[in-house]
């Protein structure tokens, strides 16, 4: 591809329609291209439309303005997650067309689209507690261009809740799974279904649950096959995981 | 009761029938019963036909042999827990009436009959591994009096084979259920049953199972309810505490 | 049982009494029973009168309010824990007929009446620091149809004082022993008693106590027979699990 | 689908072709495959050709091999992890044709013929002592039917050794990552491809590596998106969860 | 050296210019100085003009006020660091030439002038959470006498960013690399520098980040050579070392 | 005191009957006895007769033989702990009045008599199996010149069985409480004697036991006053600790 | 002694001069004595002028006045350890006598003397930071009776400044030493001197101090002689044990 | 420097003295180097005769000494780490020249001479414990081109022998300072010093070391100045690092 642009360039170079500094300029860009590098952009144009993101949490809401408004002028999408409804006022001051996701505690900013994916990811999630986790979930996959289906309140104390929405669960191509204390629904869910699983541990719960240990614990000792885990309460994390994932055989 | 005695004591020493040693030994014996150490002796009996038990793993064969025979002497049931073949050789040799359950680890010497507790011990398993734990935890059922069903290889991960035995296991009066690795089998079972379940996390697995500590937070985090928790690879633990709650309303 | 109605409904087909649609409709909901689903509806009646359970902790008193609400309309019990006065006004302003347990944090609305339990459940507590705790689980016992005792102030580190109790102690059918620091009151406790123990370790302390950790961990490794342990500062839990024990022997 | 079926047992027995017996049988049958355990055979049927697999380690030559014969009897592919020599060669004496796999640990019996998947699976490995890891992740991809491409010691501390593969590894639709001590490449990997990538933390390392658990969280704490992890060592369970990935759009 | 002094001193003494105890005073003083304890001073000197420090986090403004002004007196240069605004301010009403350094956290107070190093610590940092501590790390750096360069936001999951900055970084002596997270950067910059490197986890990140655990022991474990760590946040400690590193082979 | 002693030297100088240079030796020798150092001297000085003491454990038979011979030379006592028999033999074979104390796997060598303390040491034991330790800390304290007492197997899970040897406890000027598992024993004990108590956790147990950290944490969090902690299975530290005590207002 | 006694009873029995329920509560009474309580009074009126301790953290004014008054009320001098500035304002409202020691946190109420010990308790402290705790354990010695040498700000960092005051340090008969962070004080004081050292780990610090875990091992593991160990902050209890120790020969 | 080198060939290609395919592969080989990639290989120069390293433990000898041929065909110097007699011994039959280190348990094959860095690094141990890991850092020192002092047997439990060999520590530039227990020796080396200092904890203790980690977190957690920490026993990684700082100033 890119060798016949360089004999071009050599040339013009050769037939001085190329001045000799015009040359090597051009000849490091394409090169550039060559080493990898030019690869890491066009491997950002690949995941084009996938917005960029800012951690709210501990910084102010001046500061998440101020990075908003950035990379808003740049044209990206931008996602903002763990965002107080502070955040969110500030940004909206700023970018009038700036929405908020209260559950999912998530500003977003849309100033391009991403194309719709084929298959379903799906959220399910065990209790009414792990609901702004398994929405910062859901949401993300939604921005990131993906149908999603969301299966809330059915925790494995009460496994017939879970089987009753089977038939749903199997048309999703990829499936979330989150819960907290003893994190045991991406098992249960994991010997019922052919999808790939992410399992996100949440920090719910106390004492020897030990901020989320419990959940994690479990999941990374899930004895189901087909289980993966991202840190505790990483919605995002595992939205953006899935959303790849949801995308394999498109492009 | 006892008071009685006492006057009949005084009264005898009053009549001379009673040296004033004698009458200081009988008062001090008495007295002593009322002063809640009969009492240990009296809930000692209680638990009559209870073995005495011992932890054989880090002992040599010779001194469980020698622990072993002094109690067998006392006429005491001897429970020999963790015991390899070694132990159990050498027990054999010294008392003939020695048995062993190789699964389960255990040495047993009768010497008298514990009565037989109405209802059903059920110990369900997740998965082959937990093999050893499982047994240790059933013969030590059976030894204390009870009858014990066993539902091995029901893991999580095919919930279904769980249901399958659900009417049978519905007939137990009190469940241990045994775990390794994600430890969410007494939490799934605890959303299907209504007996009380003892929960015993193993240390079967590897890496981020930490030798069992997955499976314990798991099981200490359960979210439903009528679930407690033993040791890691407690066995002969939650057999105990099942045949206490399997007598409760017999006495 | 079922099979008889089964006939019923293949006769009235046979005779035309019902289309093939009503046939249709009528088989699958009785087979439904069959396969385990409708055990789990008649084990819920079986736990009848067992209040329906809030986790009010991280939750706003409207989210309380709106989850009472309609428990409440079911006719359920219901029954909030670790719920603070905030929580409670919100309920009680909806709900007449709430009560509040402020020392055991908890909310309690009456729909039915639960049938008494024979045996006493005890409820055994360390330090004074342990007092929500213990009457978390005293409370929820007594809600769920017990005769409970409380025995408390009977730390360890001056045992005279539990040995004093112990004539009361040994009438109660079941022990709930919570403790934090050392946590060692279940392991005394099981060597004075005879029925089984649930130990709640709690997180009062500080320093190496790790949150509860300490005492977390002595219980599990308690060498004293008959006892389980449930999560940290969970008397819920206990008391739950002595209600199940309690009525062993009894349906 | 299976109504028509149903209509016709019904049929048969209103005409007496079908005993009232036979009947109830037949629809209970039919019934249950449609209350959710059929889909469980069904979700069996969509993985077939995936091998049933036994976990060696800790199991003796003479119990892998039992184990193995059954399942092969069931004309299951067999797949064994962790597996000695030793296991080996038990196995391969009662059937013959069982291969072994040095490297990544494996017994493999092939019994029937998994279709191919059209993408690949990059197996990128940090240092030479991941080795094993690496191998029963490539192993496994490879017997569960995809293409893989191995990525051996391209490690972080010389970041140029991964730049001179990229070309080859933005071909992978699924990367699996494996990396002990401070686990950081598929943190640098997630930066530099689009791919999802499942992250393996071995238990290579020393010291303050503690088994395993530095790698382990590095990765649950990536900073790169799309990096989803699984148990330390657990090589077997990233290839799995990959050629559930790896097949996404195919059916 | 001080030999000859003490020759003066007995001479001086034979001759009646000392008095006996003028002499003995005269002895002590310099012997002190053999036994290790001038060169506590000396070495003391050898920092010169190196401040004395206020960990202010966790004291009153009142009580940092109070330090400063002793150490001010005292004519030492006073670095304060984990400062507030409020310690700013109560120093600044006391010593009028108080320097408040905002985003590093630090206060200072200069007395005397610190001669400067040739060699220049290079700040390396991964996110723009992580300002805090890099900067507290460069301004202490700066106010030991050092030139430093800052190189931010150059986090490992987008490895071109830092090798876009290699020449300028491959120019410092001595690099300080600060991450949070899975703290890789220290390894990835490790394998392209010759520097030695300090490296800072800090507590930036949530769930199992465990507040800069997983930072900390990925640095511990790097498998890059070349790499020590300080405690997580530890900037200040990291420029300490950096400078007294930075000035070896000048004295 | 030594003031004299220096004008002694002066005038010997002034006078001509020392040299400078032994002029200055004999100071330096002097002052450097006036800071502190000579107190170090002094301070091994009071504890004579304690023996110097080899921890054998990791070190070969032959390492050990060579210390101890060294040792051995200078005429001091030698206390070798956590040796086995192959220790022993090699440290027989080269000194003959080489002692061994199997249990306690203790060697000792006597040279010099350790004088008598007044008070007695209580060695108070929970388990048979943490007879080791508890013997290395009897030994050891017998061989720091102690009267010791033995209370074995007086473990809480039995209370009365303490109770009952309390007379002769409370004779003893200091404790040794050890125990494993939940231990518990330091805090029972602390509540029933006015001594001070160091408390040994021990490694015995298994499963949450974590190697003795649940003994540990146990004793740590101790709600009994007066007592103090050693490190797991320190019996030797606790009995070295226990003489200093036992000899405080004797010197 | 106490047979006489019983002999008079039964004598005065057998002469009438006692009815038959006069002589059986005067023989319980005395039998009692015999059984371990009547020590534990005893051992208390040992202890006599020991304060009752409340520990006010976590506990309401109006709770720690309560407690407070019903021990005044007793006779009992009064001692509460972590008091705030409310606590002991709501305190002496009700007790005109109370006072306050700030530092130490520690409200006192005095009611009966203590007999003053012989030696002295030492209270050494590494940073300014470990104030508080210092002065609780410094407070509460002195309030036990003890005189009390503080020396504060001898960290290990400036060895010297510590054996500028080895002299002083020395004469104590018990040691009581600070420190947080790395926790090397008591080791470096172990080598330095021959009393029994209580070594008090503290919370101060940050990042991987974890809360005073650091100088928590760090003292458990130390390898000077005579060191013992207690909680994380636990100046009382350092204090407590000192007292014990240092009464040790007087009685 | 190289833009000539670039125009060069540019001419070259004008006047046909390069092919286009020949100038093509020219540019493209000197625009590399330009990219970063050559400054990596440069970097390798910098640190010429620095050996490549083989960690040992772990592998077979037969796979060091295929790793050490490797290595040694290219010229290197090649230094093996944790390597037993056996593995020196496979390497020694392979090739000749190779030394072995024996408590450094290090191989050493020279193929070039590295030149001798100026300053002197001091290897400071406390016990004789952590010999091996002292000398691991003192050989691996020395083979990198440094003069190397130790200091062996100076630990802190006896601080005078530290100060007695105070002057010699102070004349070197860079201090690897050994401990394992409670790892107090960096912080009382950082008071007597002012040279940088490489701390390195050790796995020697027990119970409560928890394998290093006391030692570990004590050092990162130094309240003295001048401190950084590597892996536990990783005395290589000391002595590389105090490599690279002992030649700064000297390029």
């Amino acid at each position: 591809m890119y060798k016949d642009k360089i004999l071009q360039i050599l040339m013009n170079f050769k037939q001085d329609a190329l001045s000799t500094d015009e040359t090597l300029e051009a000849l490091k860009k394409l090169l550039y291209e060559d080493l990898g590098f030019a690869k890491i952009d066009h491997h950002r144009e690949m995941r084009k439309g996938f917005p960029e993101v800012i951690f709210c949490q501990g910084k102010t809401p001046q500061q998440v303005k101020e990075i908003a408004l950035h990379m808003h002028k740049n044209g990206s999408n931008v996602l903002g997650t763990r965002s107080s409804k502070h955040h969110f006022e500030a940004v909206k001051e700023a970018i009038e067309e700036a929405d908020y996701y209260e559950e999912a505690r998530i500003i977003f900013i849309r100033n391009t689209v991403v194309n719709k994916a084929k298959g379903i990811i799906g959220v399910v999630a065990a209790g009414t507690s792990d609901l702004n986790v398994a929405e910062e979930a859901a949401v993300t996959a939604e921005l990131l261009g993906n149908t999603v289906k969301r299966f809330y309140d059915v925790g494995v104390a009460g496994v017939h809740r879970l089987i009753d929405k089977l038939d749903e669960i199997r048309q999703c191509s990829v499936l979330i799974a989150i819960a907290g204390m003893e994190g045991a629904l991406p098992t249960v869910l994991g010997g019922l279904v052919s999808s790939p699983i992410i399992a996100v541990p949440t920090s719910v719960g106390y004492g020897a649950n030990f901020h989320g240990l419990s959940a994690l614990l479990a999941m990374l000792n899930s004895c189901a096959c087909g289980v993966s885990v991202v840190n505790i309460d990483n919605g995002f994390g595992a939205a953006y995981t899935a959303s790849l994932i949801n995308r394999i055989g498109e492009s």
